[in-house]
Order: C-alpha cells, then sequence, then structure tokens
C-alpha cells in the first residue's frame, strides 16, 4: 500500500499501476508460490483468471495493483518467476475508504473488525479473517458460526 | 448510456470509465442483486468474473462501464452494497455503431431487430431477445426455431 | 465413437466412460497438444475446466469420454503425456439423437447439414463448421454471414 | 424435488440423475432462457461451467439433477431448446438435511428462515433471500444490511 | 489416501467416492479455510469449479474425492462448515500408478522426487514442490530455476 | 508486434492498445474463428475470459492487444465477424525482453530456444512449442519428454 495516504481518511490514489501477464508455458504450482512472492513484495492486489488462449491452451492471466514507485521492482520479480517475456501496464486510481479498527469481545476472545468509512459514514464493517480462523481452529467451531457471533457484536457497537 | 450522443449515428465516446471490485467476502447470491442495482442506476455494462485470490480464495472480479458523470453514484452504490474497501477505475473509450430499428413479421408476432452500421453499412441485425422470449413462452416454440425464423426475415430486408 | 450403434438410429449407450484428471503441474501449452492427441486417440469429447487447486494453484481439469473398450489406451496417453499419477473415472450413459446428413447449396457452394432427430422427429440442423469456414476464408465473408445464409437453406429442406 | 420424502426429515435420496451437456455452438443468451425452462420442468438443480473445448472454442456445459423419474421430460427439453446432439448421465446420491422454516421479525416485516437439521442438530439457518430482497428494494436499505439485521434475529431463536 | 493399498505398487482402486456442493451463500473467504479443512480431514482431493447459478449468481462448486469408509465424516465437515442443504455423491474408480521416492543433489541441498511407474514403466519424475519452495526461498533463486536444476539431475538418474 | 523496436533490444512500447468486447449472442464455434483471423490481422494477443453477464447469460469478454496504427483495422473485423454492437479500448504499455534465437541439438533434431533478456541477464530459455511438437508427433515421444531432454541442452548453452 502507498505510504503517501493516511489510512485514517478516505482517498484517491491516482499513482497507481495495474499490471498484466498473460502465462499458457508455466505449471499452476509455480504460481502460487509466485502470488505469495508478489504480495511480499508491495504488490497490493494479486490475483489470477482463467483464460483461453490460441493452439487450444488453458492459460493464465496474472493481475495486480503496485504503486508506481515499486513498478521496476515488480517487473523484475515477473521477468525472473514467471516465464513472460512481457509485461503489460496502465495507470488507474484507486478511491479507498477511511478505515478504522476496534475490537469486539466474545467467548473466545477478542476479534479485529475493519471499518470502512465513505463521506463519514460507515459502510462496512469487516471481521478480520485471521482471527475468526484462529478461533475456529482452537475451539472448533464452524467458521460460519464464528463470524455470525461477531457479525451480532458489531451491531452492538454502531 | 450517456445522453451526449445520437443513437443514430456512429461515434466515439471518450468520457467513459471502467470501473473494477475484487470480492472474496461476499456470498454470489447478493451480487446477483447487486448487478441489477447497478444496472438500474445506469451503469452501460455490468458482469462478473471468476478471480483467484490469496489464501486460496474463489473470488470475484465485479467490472462495469459508466458515463464518468455517473461514477460518484456508482461508487456509492458499490461502497454501500458490497464488501469492498477500494474501488478501481481508469477511462475507457468506447466505439458505438449507429443503431437502426425496425420490425420483422413472424407468423407470431412482431419482433424488433436492432441493426449496427459501421461506416454506413450494415454488419449487424440483432433481434431482440425480450421479443423472441416473449413469443417462446407464449406460443411453446424452442428459442433456437423463433431465432430461425427471425434471421429468416432479416435477410429478406437487407 | 463406438461402433457398437448405427448413427443413424436413436440410441442410449450405456458403455461409455467419464474420465478426469485434475493438473497443476504442467503448462497450459503441452494441454493443447494432448488435447488433440486423445481426440486422435478415439476420445469422443475432451475438454478442460478452470479449477482452484490447493496452495493457491490455478489448475486444470481435464475430462473426456470414451467407450469402456478404449479405456486401457486413453489411461496410457494419459500417464505418458500428463503428469498426473492418478485418473479417475465412472460409466456414464449416451442418448444419441438419429443422425442424418444433407446438403444445401450456397452461391459459394455446398453445406453439409447435420441433422439430429428425437423419436423420429427433427430437432436440430447443425451446419458443419469446417464448410462454413471454409467457405468464410476462400470467399472474405464474414462467418456469421456465412451461417445466416445456411440457416435460410435449412429452412427451405425442413 | 422428488416427492418421496418428506422435507421435515433427514435422508439419502439414491434415485436422482445427473445430466450433463457441451455446448459450443449456442450462444450465451439463450442459456438464460434454457436455465429457466429447466427449473420450471422440475430440474432441481441447474448451473453451467465454463470449459474449453477444440478448435479454440470456448464452451459451456450445463449441469442439472433431476429426479429419474422426470428425465426423459428434462432430455425432450434439452433435445429441443438447445443445440446438441448427445446427453450424457449418471446416477447420483443426494443426501439432503431435514429442513424447518420459521419466521422472524424485523422492523421492516417477517423474514423466513430455512434451517438445516443433520442428525437432529441446527447446523444452518439460511434467510430466505426473496425476502430479503424484497425488503431491500422497498426500504433501500443494502442488502448486506438486511442480511445481518436478519442473522442477529436468527441468534435469537436458537 | 486409502490405506489399502500399497503405495509402491499399481493399483484401480474401486471404493473411492466423488462428493460434490454447489454454493452461492458463503464468501470466498471461508472456502479457503474450508479447503484446508477437508484435507485434513482426509480428503484426497479437494477443489473449486466456478460455476452461473439461477438469479444471476456467480457460484463454486466444491468438489472432492475420499474413500467411502470416509463419507459419513467427510459431510458432517461440509453439513457443519458449508451453508449446503444436500450434497450429492457417487462412486468413482481411481487408478494410482505405483510410486517410488529418491533423493537428487543439487548445490543447494537434496530435492526428494516422486516418481510415477505404468506396467513398470517409469513415466513421470516430479520433484517435490516443498523441496523446491524451500531451496527458492532460501537461496533467493526463481523458482523456475530451481526445477530446471532439478530436472537436468533426475535425467541423470533415469 | 510494432515494427518500430528491434526486438534485440528490450524496450517499453507505449504505443499499444487494449481492446475488449463483451459478447453473449455468438456462439463459441463461431469464436475459434475469429481468434485466427484476428491473430493473421495483426494482432498481438488474442484471448478469451468466461464472464457472466445479465440474465443468466454465460457470456465470454475477448481481450486483444494491437498497436494504435493498427486500432481501425481491428476494429473492422470486430464489428463485421463479431455481433457486437460497441468495442471498448484504452492504451496500454508493454515491457518486452531484449529477445534472442539460437538453436539447440537433440537426438532428434534442431530445437529453436527463445531466450528473454532483461537489463543484459538471461531471465528466460523458452524452447519453441512447433518444433518439440513436430518432434513428439514424428517421433511419437511424450512431449514432456521432449522438452526435459531440451532444458537440460539449454543448462549447457547458458
Amino acid at each position: 500500500m502507498s505510504q503517501k495516504f493516511s489510512h485514517g481518511e478516505e482517498h484517491i490514489d491516482g499513482e497507481m499501476i495495474k499490471v498484466e501477464v498473460n502465462l499458457d508455458d508455466m505449471p499452476g504450482e509455480w504460481l502460487g508460490y509466485v502470488m505469495e512472492k508478489l504480495f511480499a513484495s508491495g504488490a497490493n492486489d494479486v490475483f489470477y483468471t482463467p483464460i483461453y488462449m490460441k493452439k487450444n491452451r488453458p492459460g493464465v492471466m496474472l493481475q495486480l495493483l503496485c504503486d508506481h514507485t515499486k513498478l521496476d521492482e515488480i517487473k523484475a520479480i515477473l521477468f525472473t518467476e514467471t516465464t513472460t517475456l512481457g509485461i503489460r501496464y496502465y495507470p488507474i486510481s484507486v478511491h479507498r475508504l477511511a478505515r478504522k479498527f476496534y475490537q469486539v469481545n466474545t467467548e473466545w476472545g477478542e476479534v479485529t473488525i475493519k471499518q470502512g468509512l465513505h463521506e463519514g459514514q460507515v459502510v462496512e464493517n469487516a471481521p478480520e479473517y485471521e482471527d475468526c480462523r484462529r478461533i475456529a481452529e482452537q475451539h472448533q467451531i464452524p467458521i460460519k458460526e464464528v463470524y455470525r457471533v461477531v457479525w451480532e457484536k458489531i451491531r452492538d457497537n454502531d
């Protein structure tokens, strides 16, 4: 995530870059690895889409977002870790909500809620997945049950 | 559709915006609803793509087109109706054919044909789906048979 | 296609096998080749589906149909040409329409129509793709135009 | 849904059939229509999967479930409404939870909850989508907000 | 994997079950968690396919393989961890190659090779992904380079 | 590929255009044909993505890259060969590696290797698929075996 903006305030980031690579000569096994490496290098989002390429090839389009100051570093990773000989990219704006974080208490411990605000209004309350997952694993509770208990608590705090 | 242009004339609209949102924490059930709401609010196209997101999550990318004057309204819907905390977008040009509409008669009633013209030449004759569907349902005829009868009529009018 | 049945008659073939293989360690490039090889070896249908496998791997499921007498040969191809260490399969019934073939004349030459009959009634008239494609290429006509002319002729023969 | 079983009781239905059709010569526009027609004719589930077929064709696999007594009727629809010349199918077992229905009250009216029970234990409480959608539309409330209010009520009833 | 068979010998396991669930009311976030839980409970393969469900819903089909003795346990996980009210399944045969394991030495350490044999012939030599990944991370070498070095060693051992 | 740049040198091409078309009223059969026609007309990349469109339609998004001087020609093909009434496009940069080609000798003949260089360093050695395929077919060798032999030779030449 770009350091130019405060997470506490809603903003439009006009300096992001969307990067795309089509891959048809690389196994899926490596792509799981490459996704992690790209996230670790500061890409904001990394995701794959199934595509149909020439000569009946099921391929994969890798897409990612990064700040324009990160572009060269990300390109270097793509050229060394994937099989591509070309990388496409274009500027893209990102409108990010103001974010606040707070805790809710459950019988199994605290869960962080990431709140999104649009023009000062709360429009989203997202329980942190890693907190919910940890509780589900430690207490052997269905993950959907953990979320429902947390959602109930969220409403109490509104 | 932007009101700046006459549908009767082929044109390039340089003021459209492509909007994208990645979603991995929202059920598909809601996405059917959101698609309708976005169309009703003036988005020109709304569609979903299956994507592979981090932590083994099958996600969905929502994409839509809208006029740049509609962008703020569309963003507000996305922030309130989906779970996203960020919206990406970039300018995109749209080249639209000139469109003419005419009727063909079938034994089951009239069907509207949407005609597309490129540099003054007819390049497409598209039967209106809703007309064909209504006939198929009312007369219990296979929809492929309705289209074939309509296509035959189209050729007579060329 | 199994030789036990006459194409001229509608039938249910209860001796077909559906075969499935999940692939995540093989590039898409090879899969285009493997598809052709499997068709050449007598598989009736071969197709790919994008799948989400463990460890964030975009994978591909290969599916094919073959007669049960062909199963060993098909397995041998899959084991030697793909990277899989296991092949899944199960019996599947196939209900095939009676098929008739006839020619229609267009201004660019003849096109074969494959007709499907269900309980003695014509339910489908499918122009042969390779005929339409050849005409489109040789005469530089849009392929959709070739099909529409052919569809018009089909109706005359009903 | 088969009438042999009481929805009130958990059961395994061993007389269902899974039906599959590959389609590469039929526009997506018709497939939306066909899905509705199949549901209306008593198919339990109907869904599409994107597939990669020969000659670089993006195709669609139609899959559906139906009771074995419905199979002939479903086949007739598929042969008349789609372009296929062959239908594949195989027996499949379906384990269905016991289902109970009850109402919860919200400030905007009642919502039905479909409850699923496995071996006598409640394992799922699913708000009826059509109820939630109607409230969201009539009261101009984000659909995710409607669901969250409803989920809160569900827990009170456990 | 079923314990009835020796991995050292090629065999056909006729007691496996393929399980399928369609999901349209559950976020992708939970599905990543569920995949792990199912693998941990002894499912042999777990994978997702994007599907198109009624009412414009992008859904996900969960598929897995398990031994017939594991079916009840797997069903219990699916009913408690997902939102489904029904589970489909059918018997499926799995033909597994004989497997042998051996080590190859690289300048960065040992890598295990999983070898597949069909009718006594080696048809596949698969480097263990976790070994290659560890080397790539520890030595900061592109993962494709690690595999190529390992493939070279494999051939020496043939 | 644009002729403005030497393939021998790494460069960023800032004059490329990404073109997109959504298709829901055209069979997959025609799309295989259109892909070939677009490649033959000078499009650099052409690929399809499965998308979910309104009214439960499984659709296809066609994407391609072309030089800005080719745009009008490509548009004309899309308008005449597909059913679309509108084409979207936006400028996109492409960073291409320097490319060198050399031959390796195998027991079955020569194979061309396409080498990619980033800032003067070799980052990719890609065997030409058509060479490998020809060998696999002529000598009846699994394609994966052909690639492995070729990869071994590549390393000798580094």
